[in-house]
């Protein structure tokens, strides 16, 4: 389906010279991409352009291999028109995404869809240099078993702190090793193509979007995504775009003072911090003293058997019954409930979704909260706010950075640069 | 400098039929328009347009009446080129900006400059009707005297959330009579101009963003204004963007929870709200309260002399070393920059913009709110961030709703409907 090389140079010469044609067939790709318009009539009924400019800039990026002509599509009457798709396979998006103790990867397509993923148990704290190195064996096997064509994008999601356009964690609390450390700068010229670096947060909240994008306008979707894992962190989508801050920090609500109970220790340093009375890791802290003392139920049963506690032992034995588990679970509900309320009135967004190990616990732990955030928040705010439950958070990161490289690479300004060339390898994201 | 409507009919046919052409003209506007390009050689480099397109291009715009070519520019050894410039006064931009008990109207050019302005005291709770009526009286006599071109867009302000796309103020606490009602629909028509309608502090917002565009990039600036008034409020950008949320009630933190005090009693019905501990009618309750028992001070003598206090006696009576205001205006100002630190981990904003008649009280309010923020938000959060007081509540509003108008008239999806007729009267926005 790809053009070959003396074809796609011809159009090459004639896109750099003219700008208005590069213009247009942006719009022409971009309008089969997203599958507004799937024929050439579609097409310049939805773009205004005349018949000739359309059949013009559908030959080019046919000859630029990123659209390809299917089947005849239904007739309306007169001749049916041959079906416009978009290429997805013109290229792939090879990415990983590091949680603290895991890491999945994944090599999809340019519509996202997966080709191969692979998931492992990793830790993060042996530093970046070896935790690529695991990256690059790992994604080559994905590769070579499934005959994925060259990259035009790598993504890289940790748990911590990015600034985004160097693509450098800053000051990630758990990843030792990781400060300043540049990620682009290892993988850009391995691959011979643009990396992305991301907060794992961050990349599950596109991921949910990419999700609820069947029913709601992805364009103007404000999102909250909650997770409440062993520490507690949310992923802000403002318009449908991962909303960074100044710093890469946004999202970082572990810290933030909680209403009511300010006596518990942070391991920041602080008291009264949202992670230290609601966070898995303070959970499993009182849990386990509270066992040791009185080895009942099936935390007690836990305990003895593994001698320590994690933080998804506390949804499993709430589910079982343990009245302690239950107890924790929406203890921590309604204290997160505090924090998304007041970040409800202040954001005011359509949806929050909550996942994390904590909030594994489904109902219970969704059924608090909710209760919270409606009553504290104010009535505008929630008078149209969907509270739902994650659905997968492995799931959603790989989702999430596929859909993040695809916005870059197909954005009208860096789509210009690359576009002429065929394909945004050896292009790096400015 | 408005083209003959012979001569831009001609234009307007050509640009009709070719979509290519209007885009092209898009640019070259915008780059003149945002000063990014002065002459046609620095629009053929800017741009990478040919010459002869530049050529046509800047034509096609001077026909339209939206560029002007000025005095010769500075030679690069050759002939001197022509400075081209935006035509600011091809139209006009009619504005009012609505507070509690105070309305400010001003008309400006396209770029916003102030032609004229008038400020009065008014009730926003006299209803829409007589607003409205009040409003085409004042901007009449503003435009009478001035010789302001036609409006191009109509902007209006008011202090409580709004559904921006359809112009109406949607459950607004102090604005009884507007609920619901269509100012878009009141105005349109009236004035032969799209109309928009936002919250006052959003306007607010965008006005300081203006002030900061000399020193910040304005489009990746994400910004809070807090106005600590009577009530309190929050007005938000992100990427340079005002953020609505999903009912046009982002930023409503007035009656979000706060640590510690929970028994103050506010006037939403809850208990513990940020409005009910540290905002101006709160503290003009409590403030009332203990000059009735003990008349003394600069509160007592101004209680004396009036019978009654109001927000902005607060700051004045501190400034005058009142001990009572001043003790007043430290816990309002702690007890906000509690809220201002979530807020500061939540979203990560390069600036925080403090304003409204409490926080007049200038260095007072503004060392005790930067104390808290800095000791409580995530240290990365805080690294780069500017705590800064508003310049000038009034100026803010005006200068933002010119911006705002600006921003929507001249955005590329929005100019290639109206750009063919050469403005955009009589086109609403969708």
């Amino acid at each position: 389906m790809v053009s070959t090389p003396s074809r796609a140079r011809s159009g090459t010469a004639e896109l750099r010279s003219n700008p208005d044609v590069t213009d247009s067939l942006i719009t022409i790709i971009d309008l089969v991409r997203t599958k507004l318009a799937t024929s050439r009539p579609e097409l310049g009924r939805i773009s205004n352009f005349g018949r000739s400019i359309v059949s013009q800039r559908v030959e080019e990026a046919i000859e630029l291999g990123l659209l390809v002509e299917g089947d005849l599509g239904e007739s309306n009457g007169g001749r049916a028109p041959r079906v416009l798709e978009f290429n997805a396979r013109a290229g792939a998006i090879y990415l990983a995404v590091f949680g603290a103790k895991h890491v999945g990867f994944a090599v999809t397509d340019l519509e996202g869809a997966v080709i191969a993923s692979s998931h492992h148990s990793w830790d993060i704290a042996t530093g970046p240099d070896k935790s690529l190195t695991f990256m690059k064996e790992k994604i080559a096997e994905l590769v070579e078993g499934s005959a994925a064509p060259k990259p035009w994008a790598i993504v890289v999601g940790v748990p911590g702190p990015v600034e985004f356009l160097s693509g450098k964690p800053v000051a990630p609390p758990i990843m030792p090793g990781w400060n300043g450390y540049n990620i682009r700068e290892n993988l850009e010229p391995f691959y011979g193509a643009p990396a992305f670096v991301d907060n794992d947060v961050n990349l599950m909240a596109l991921g949910e979007a990419k999700i609820l994008e069947r029913t709601e306008n992805m364009a103007k979707l404000d999102l909250i995504f909650v997770k409440v894992g062993s520490g507690i962190g949310a992923g802000i989508l403002s318009s449908g775009k991962v909303h960074r801050g100044a710093n890469g920090a946004a999202g970082d609500i572990g810290h933030t003072s909680v209403v009511g109970d300010s006596s518990a220790v942070c391991r920041c340093g602080q008291v009264g911090c949202l992670e230290a009375v609601a966070g898995g890791w303070a959970l499993v802290r009182d849990l386990e003293r509270a066992v040791e003392k009185d080895p009942s139920g099936e935390l007690g049963r836990l305990f003895a058997e593994k001698g320590y506690l994690i933080p998804s032992d506390i949804p499993l034995a709430a589910k079982a019954g343990d009245a302690r588990a239950v107890e924790q679970v929406i203890k921590s509900a309604r204290t997160v409930a505090n924090t998304v309320a007041s970040l409800v009135s202040f954001y005011n967004p359509h949806i929050v979704v909550v996942g994390g190990s904590i909030a594994e616990a489904g109902d219970l732990f969704l059924a608090s909260l909710r209760q919270v955030v409606y009553s504290r928040s104010l009535p505008l705010a929630t008078r149209d706010l969907k509270i739902v439950p994650a659905l997968d958070n492995h799931q959603e990161g790989i989702l999430g950075a596929a859909q993040l490289a695809i916005g870059e690479l197909f954005s009208r300004t860096w789509m210009r640069t690359w576009l002429p060339e065929g394909s945004p390898r050896n292009y790096t994201p400015v």
